[in-house]
């Protein structure tokens, strides 16, 4: 398997280059005194660091071995609890917590680059400190001061871990129907029964202590989605001096065998009159897990684009050692007895749609990064309110096209590996394994897509859309004149047209037929994506272009020539999108049930 | 995991309502004897019993259970030697060999339903009869009547298995450079050394030998693909009166660890002076094994379909039993805390898009065969030189387009089970796992691309195309006027022309610039397998309209609404595919080595 190399230079190309994030930094006074551009580029270059040292190299042995379940204990497989304890110790599980509880208070954009490499090295180790930085987001959020006090400055050093419980067996996207009960006792504390199924690092042997947050039901609570709320359940309970108490009644019954992400422990938790904690306001839980939904969501966009970059990576280095055949201009290689793949262009294809779409990806994280760090940070109501839109709008386009696009990556990551491809050894088919369930949990992207096109577009007729589409349109206009970007702005205006169209019609098409939503939103999904990433791929042409013509690292002439291909070879999709969302929701909805087969 | 079920009046329906198989049956010397539809019928009904009763019970517990590898023996998964006795005993391996020898004689048409049924139900076990089919194949078109009289009987009736050594180490699409050797011997044996990877069931118990066919060098060769030739090397000599002899020369090193097929072994062999024989002339042994290779390509083609039918069924089982969230257009199911998921739209779309393809594939498969039929049984040596170029043409796409709409299709049927898609125990992501392999192996779905658009579209300058488009042209003429199909015949020229469009710049481009074979490939190849298949969706419509009327089982009103899905909404990505392919391949090929990063 090649090694896993951190992409710091086209992070700090989007960081320093494309979105100035050190300006926005400074103009921000939650995060001028946190970060400057030379603390943020020593993170990432330990951040690098660890990925490629400590993470990457327990990937494929952690995908063998996976987590062992016996008596309610999971062992992690080797090395993983040396591997948390450097990555605890380096404190980059706080990386982004709030610093009056011990995080380091660093911005989302930057942390985004973070995370992407640390998934990208291994993403079963990698969803831990992510569910950790949930549960605390939300913990943050909406639990009250004494609980904050008491768990958070653990969380943040690593020293406890965090986990999400919500799904039930019979329950998964709709929490509404959820069976976990939670009794009032005298204390003030709650006692939590029930059944909870895939719980990502629910139990493990890694962190001292592992904090639950946890979906139940009140006796008297409302049926549905209004009648949730969220508790906070700790393996052991926490003394007053902050020293482990007795074990709680929450265990681990088995763990799922699955396809991927061996190496972290999918848990069955069940709780048996455990002791927690209600966290925010009775019958608001569901509200409560929302607010760590827009990070957590676009923490799997993120772990996505990872994978994407270990697949390309790996492709990459094969395409230029691998010898098979001759290229069709005649052997390059006359030495030796055929040339190194990458001659072949359908090879080249394969790579450059690796490429444009990890690159783009990556373009779209930092996008979406900056917007939350506005939303957090910004002082001005109205830049705040537009950012919490702009948020909305675009995480769940972030979790699922980035995720679908990185399927496809590592599965031609994949091919370019022949037959090769196909064997443990490489590692490419762990990324395509592991990927996978990064399109199913957080929110399935079917799901992704009905919360983009019912709540965040038709929902509140185009307003929030409306704010994407001005601020392309803003740079369109800003800029057509620019000869850099002049083979470019028009067809972004004509994809932006052809996205504002479908909006335009499924939002008038929903008006009394409800079922146009879901029947557009997939498709809707993916022509946002793509005009997102076209959007991107000028801006970044705009910025390589300067600097390209003295370019003799291949780094900004490559970027041209990616922006090339992404245009003439990947957005013509973009039309077949466009018509089959026009072409409605008749041809699903007309089928009578018998007639599926 | 859902039970499988025998798609036969899916089958009935195309063999009988669309292709006339019985007729071309009768109209056939070489096959109006060996079949008629009461046969066809019965081997149908029979294939189905033994699909989903012996080989679909093993299939998850196969996958768990894998091939052993001990001291150069390997052990297959409980209960796979008795499904294989079973299998062999009731004569399915040689359902299309040649009775001369013990085949049955049955026609590609009915023999490629048999292997869907075979492959959606175990798609591991498959495999085996597969390969000795196709070593069978290679042996009866090249093989000397001496090597054919005592190896193609025992083959047939499965008392000995084949496999198909091609691949080395370093040797994988590029044939052209393998090493292993073939030294003459005094008594007109072989004499073979050499190391031979990825060999699907080269060593096994389920059979008493096994009779590879291997691809090495004569000491005299000339280098490159001209120097290859095919040898037959038994597991166990044979011995003048059949029983078997000394043990041969050829041993198994190790079993690959893999993604999936888990279930089938997939073997290093090593030859050290292994006893060998000729198969047809030397240094033609890579003619040879193409002889055998439209047969293996569309057998893989039809591993798509199989394991694309499967997860459809799977999928629609958990779409009707599972209850989540409300329809939008209100509770359909209010008695219950939920609706099953198939109300919702986009679960719809999922399930259409699975079926769409599933069953146009299976027309797709069934158009192929009838065309392998013709090529081989026709007297008419004009009908047979256009049967040969139709196969020609069309086998790459089937093998190509068929594989990478499975992978698609199985996907999305895993999707459809949300988290519990990405569990073993569901059997969704094993079908995805074992899919996968069948994008790469019997040469890349890339390779197949480059099949078809270089060797068989510009290297004929369209001639073989021609024929294809002839046949939809003629088509459309014929049945303009037809009210049943008013609808498509209109969208089905539309994406005709746009192909021939297409077909006509490639071959101009590619004058002067081969570059541009490669660059267009695999777009062109997905255009052509959506081409092909709307005109199979217009002939399924045309049978349908009539029987639709009366229709109270689902079947035929369903075909016409999965037609009007089909054009809706997965025919318009033949627009993005054809503008990609105009936009060439400079995108891809002006780009240096050191810019892919």
């Amino acid at each position: 398997m090649a090694d896993y190399k951190a992409p710091l230079q086209d992070m700090r190309f989007l960081l320093n280059e494309i979105f100035d994030a050190p300006g926005q930094w400074a103009s921000l006074p939650g995060l001028s005194e946190s970060v400057d551009p030379e603390t943020a580029d020593a993170i990432l270059e330990e951040a690098g660091k660890i990925a490629a040292g400590t993470l990457a190299p327990i990937n494929q042995s952690g995908d063998e071995q996976g987590c062992q379940w016996k008596d309610g204990e999971v062992t992690t497989p080797d090395g993983f609890k040396e591997a948390y304890q450097t990555f605890a110790e380096g404190g980059w599980v706080g990386l982004g917590g709030d610093p009056n509880y011990g995080g380091m208070g660093m911005p989302k954009s930057l942390v985004g680059q973070v995370e992407e490499m640390m998934q990208g090295a291994n993403m079963a180790f990698g969803l831990c400190p992510m569910l950790t930085a949930g549960a605390c987001l939300a913990l943050h959020a909406h639990g009250s001061e004494e609980l904050k006090e008491k768990y958070l400055p653990k969380m943040y050093d690593g020293t406890w871990s965090g986990a999400m419980d919500l799904t039930e067996p019979h329950a998964g996207t709709d929490l509404g129907i959820i069976r976990t009960k939670a009794k009032p006792n005298d204390d003030g504390s709650y006692s939590i029964s029930g059944t909870k199924i895939f719980i990502t690092w629910g139990e493990h042997d890694m962190a001292e202590n592992i904090i639950h947050l946890v979906l139940a039901k009140l006796p008297d609570a409302p049926a549905g989605p209004k009648g949730i709320s969220l508790f906070l359940v700790p393996k052991y309970e926490v003394n007053e001096d902050d020293s482990l108490g007795a074990r709680n009644n929450v265990s681990c019954g088995s763990l799922e065998e699955k396809m991927g992400i061996h190496g972290s422990a999918t848990c069955v938790m069940n709780y048996d009159d455990a002791r927690g904690w209600l966290v925010g306001e009775p019958n608001k839980g569901l509200m409560a897990m929302f607010t760590m939904m827009n990070y957590e969501r676009l923490g799997v966009g993120i772990q996505g684009v990872g994978a994407a970059e270990a697949s390309y990576q790996h492709a990459l280095a094969y395409a230029r050692e691998r010898i098979q055949s001759r290229s069709p201009n005649g052997p390059q290689n006359p030495d030796k007895q055929a040339d190194p793949i990458i001659v072949h262009p359908d090879v080249r294809r394969m790579l450059l749609k690796m490429k444009a779409h990890t690159e783009g990806s990556r373009a779209f994280i930092t996008y979406v990064a900056q917007w939350l760090d506005q939303a957090k940070f910004a002082e001005d109501p109205e830049a705040k309110e537009k950012a919490d839109g702009m948020v909305a709008l675009l995480t769940p386009v972030a979790k699922a096209f980035l995720t679908d696009r990185a399927l496809d990556t590592c599965v031609i990551g994949q091919q370019v590996y022949g037959g090769h491809g196909y064997i443990r050894e490489w590692g490419q088919e762990q990324l395509v394994r592991d990927t996978r369930i990064t399109q199913i949990y957080e929110g399935t992207n079917g799901i992704q897509a009905m919360d983009l096109m019912g709540r965040k577009v038709v929902g509140n007729g185009g307003k929030f859309f409306e704010l994407f589409a001005n601020d392309v349109a803003d740079y369109i206009n800003a800029n057509q004149d620019d000869p850099a970007v002049a083979d470019y702005i028009q067809p972004l205006a004509a994809v932006l047209e052809r996205l504002s169209d479908v909006t335009e019609s499924v939002i008038k098409a929903a008006d009394g037929n409800p079922a146009e939503i879901g029947a557009a939103a997939v498709d809707y999904l993916d022509l946002f994506g793509l005009t997102a990433e076209a959007y991107l791929w000028v801006r970044m042409v705009q910025a390589a272009a300067p600097k390209a013509e003295n370019d003799t690292s291949g780094f900004y002439t490559g970027k041209l020539k990616t922006a090339r291909f992404f245009f003439d070879r990947i957005l013509p999709q973009s039309v077949a999108l466009a018509e089959s969302i026009r072409n409605g929701g008749d041809s699903m909805m007309a089928f009578d049930e018998a007639e599926f087969g």
